[in-house]
């Protein structure tokens, strides 16, 4: 998917929503259980429930690997029925990967072509090699960690660097990489007053911005220094919205979870254009 | 595994040597490719043939993904062949993981807890929180990168912060965290020359340390400068020993390879003792 195609969506829906497809099997409702298939069974009914009100899904990959072979199989029914059935949705395999060169393509090779993921994030540790192999994939994207939600991102993300902050250096020496043109950033929503400087850097690269709910950050702050002529965002959401409730109706609960962002998001849409 | 054990098990051997378990259906016997799990096959194989050369193995799990369900499959296999033939070995799962506490929890249950790994790789640019819930595990170990063996390792890892290098500031770092002395650390013998260093912030810490063969890095300058008086490193081979031969003869044209390591390993240690 090319970047106009994932804005031409925004617009569409007046949404710039991602769910974070998390599925935790301690906290679904109890009578998925008796599925075959629980892991997929509940992502199906969230995307049935959801997929007219936010513009992205990103499932996390350690949710998947904790469950073994199963768990490996209810993320490859998931991606195929989004693509079967949502092409025009923008998916995340939010993977964090990152390796020397020859072993990040098959990461890349996995999660963008066999899997057929839209975009996949990447640690930027281990530098340019490590990354330009994921950039080579033409209309799909890399979504680089630059300054993350935790509270571990102090730890040496902020660290200054020859008079510039780690994830400031993350983002400059980026854009010099092959094909830089495919990336986006992971940014926490809640470092929100960080954006104006990150605006600076990248002015127009789109954000996939996590932590808003659960973990505390704010949509209106993410947008007052985030958004862009094209939007530049994308919100995650996922226990706020996946556990909204757990009984029978928990779909309709997640809908209204989504319904509640897709309509602060249209306002906030409405007033910046 | 405990670090005594690992060490005990060196002294035996007189091996320090790691197999990098990294299959690519491209470069393996093509006879096997008819087995019904030819990644499996060729693993049982090398490691059948080379056993008592090594220390241990290291799987990177990009090659297993790059399969998808399958792929998954050989790597379940191979690590439980590993723990229940040589349950002696030191194993170790090269994923690079890293992400939000609760999310590298569930990576380290997948790795430490359901397969069964002695230890996992994991990176550091998201900090503290994202590493604790790994080392959190007992008598299992969570190898950081520090110094990778790449050459993107010069993008970000050796740029000056706040008057400190970065890998060094991840070494200087971690070693506050909680269950440190479940650390060890990756530091590649193509950066031989800064192990002198490194030795300074981390005197007994285990290494391990790739790059040696395929990718240039020399084994007399990586033990000259990181050996230590429990030797401390871990020398991981892959491409040079898997691939010494692909023909009938394979496996043993890897255990000669493996060999060769290993006798000037004993050497260095009858040397060093």
């Amino acid at each position: 998917m090319t970047t106009q195609q994932l804005v031409a969506q925004i617009r569409k829906k007046k949404s710039f929503l991602c769910i974070g497809l998390d599925v935790d099997l301690e906290k679904i409702p109890q009578q998925l259980l008796t599925e075959e298939d629980p892991i997929f069974e509940f992502n199906k009914a969230i995307i049935d429930a959801t997929h007219h009100l936010c513009v992205a899904y990103k499932p996390n990959t350690a949710f998947y690997e904790a469950y073994g072979l199963k768990g490996w199989q209810s993320l490859e029914k998931t991606i195929q029925y989004l693509n079967q059935n949502h092409p025009e949705i923008f998916t995340i395999a939010d993977a964090k990967r990152g390796d020397i060169g020859n072993t990040s393509r098959m990461y890349a090779k996995a999660f963008l072509e066999d899997l057929g993921f839209d975009s996949v994030t990447v640690a930027p540790y281990m530098g340019k090699d490590s990354v330009e192999p994921f950039l080579e994939f033409t209309d799909k994207h890399t979504i680089l960690l630059a300054l993350t939600s935790n509270e571990g991102a102090f730890d040496f993300q902020t660290i200054s660097m020859e008079g510039k902050e780690l994830y400031k250096q993350v983002l400059e020496t980026s854009k010099s990489w092959k094909n830089s043109e495919n990336l986006m950033y992971v940014v926490g929503a809640t470092k929100a007053e960080y954006l104006a400087d990150i605006r600076k850097i990248i002015p127009n690269s789109f954000l996939l911005v996590p932590g808003v709910g659960a973990q505390g950050g704010n949509l209106q702050d993410v947008c007052k220094y985030g958004l862009t002529d094209t939007v530049g965002l994308l919100i995650n959401s996922s226990r706020g919205i996946l556990y909204a409730s757990n009984d029978q109706n928990f779909a309709v609960a997640a809908a209204e979870k989504a319904k509640e962002l897709q309509q602060e998001m249209a306002a906030i849409l409405q007033q910046s254009i």
